[in-house]
């Protein structure tokens, strides 16, 4: 876990986003949500397919509930979080570095060191 | 609606429903949730197998979510609200007097009565 230290020297809530940064990052992120989104779309296309049990539609329920919750919570556009939202698409491999280019390498770098933590 | 006074002319609390008519009560009841749950489920997946975008993923959820609430609430069976539950049932289509043959004569009048209110 980096120390409060660490992310103290980050200041990413002072980081300056150039209009092209922000059109790199909107794309990134949408990217991950749509591909998230989808995945979760298949599943439960499949999942439900396959119940057989009425008592199982609620397992359905639940899950697209945390589903939901977890896509709710995770995707969170705000430029003084998007650092580390981005490093967690990396670490849940949504996203990779590739698909970050155009954004500073200096923002990219502190990207990939919070995604290693 | 029924008064008041129709209501506590019914004393249903302290009706005695014998083996036989438990039976038929408990058969009707299961009867009729295994239909509603059985219609719940392939309305379910009829409508996630037509879906297209991820966001209509959410209806389908509130849409499970409220049937689960409303069966929760429905299906209760105790002997003291049993003769409601039933009345209820017949009144949405659920069950027809006939399939409450086996319960005590004086009971389905009751029954009915609630169910044409």
């Amino acid at each position: 876990m980096p120390s409060t230290q660490d992310i103290e020297s980050i200041h990413m809530r002072d980081w300056r986003w150039s209009q092209a940064e922000k059109i790199a990052a909107r794309r990134a992120f949408e990217q991950a949500l749509h591909q998230d989104l989808d995945t979760v779309m298949r599943t439960a296309k499949e999942r439900i397919a396959q119940i057989t049990k009425p008592a199982e539609l609620w397992d359905i329920e639940d899950w697209l509930g945390d589903q939901r919750r977890r896509i709710d919570r995770d995707y969170d556009y705000r430029y003084s979080v998007l650092p580390i939202v981005f490093a967690g698409m990396i670490r849940s491999g949504r996203l990779t570095e590739n698909d970050l280019h155009g954004i500073d390498p200096a923002k990219l770098d502190i990207i990939r060191r919070i995604a290693s933590y």
